[in-house]
């Protein structure tokens, strides 16, 4: 694990979340972008060698409509960069860490992504995230 | 905001904890420490330019017991590094974010440290985070 690549805030209403972000940073966001296969907008804050990504629901099936079911609008994930994200999956399938899915899928800002069972770490839903080459 | 100082963690379980962080970063924890004034106890490891704080509650006084209390255990608060508190505090006062204390107070890791209220940044706890000179 190289760096923390974003922490994923889920958030009810983009527009507002964004204003107070803009304002904690002082600065805008930089990166708007919706990916259609988990039904969520973004929206990107770069802070130091991470990013603070903002996501939203587009619809009642997304993940993070479920979670927002469920949960207070807040910390959703935190993501880690990794090198290689296939050696990293299959070292940590075999401590015995619960990986959401078998194969790396594509997640925003061009990545390839991988989360952990939160009932194997602490209850922090963990994303690894490789840049595509 | 210069960058992502740490992210806490609120766990039931310190070791239990400790040798999953362990595990996920394949690296040990670099430092521990309780802060009275709290009544927590702290374990840190380093990531890239950031830390993650595992943080456990040693009496049912302390805000990480009320926070588990009412919720699972998982990530708590996101700290930013600023260079100045004072001056952050009062520009975030101006901008209408309520502050959890007036005065800048001590935490772990020799930090001077302020919390902001969560109603007023989409539900996440944010801690301003300042090196003591």
């Amino acid at each position: 694990m190289k760096k923390i690549e974003h922490i994923g805030i889920a958030v009810e209403d983009m527009a507002k979340a964004e204003k107070i972000f803009s304002t904690i940073f002082g600065k805008n966001a930089y990166k708007w972008e919706e990916v259609i296969s988990e039904s969520v907008k973004t929206t990107f804050f770069k802070i130091g060698e991470s990013k603070i990504e903002l996501v939203s629901a587009t619809n009642t099936e997304s993940p993070i409509a479920k979670f927002l079911e469920k949960n207070r609008e807040g910390m959703h994930h935190i993501a880690f960069a990794v090198e290689d994200i296939e050696k990293e999956m299959e070292r940590l399938k075999k401590e015995g860490i619960r990986l959401l899915n078998d194969n790396p899928k594509t997640g925003a800002d061009n990545k390839l992504i991988c989360f952990l069972h939160p009932k194997d770490t602490a209850g922090v839903l963990i994303e690894l995230c490789q840049g595509k080459a």
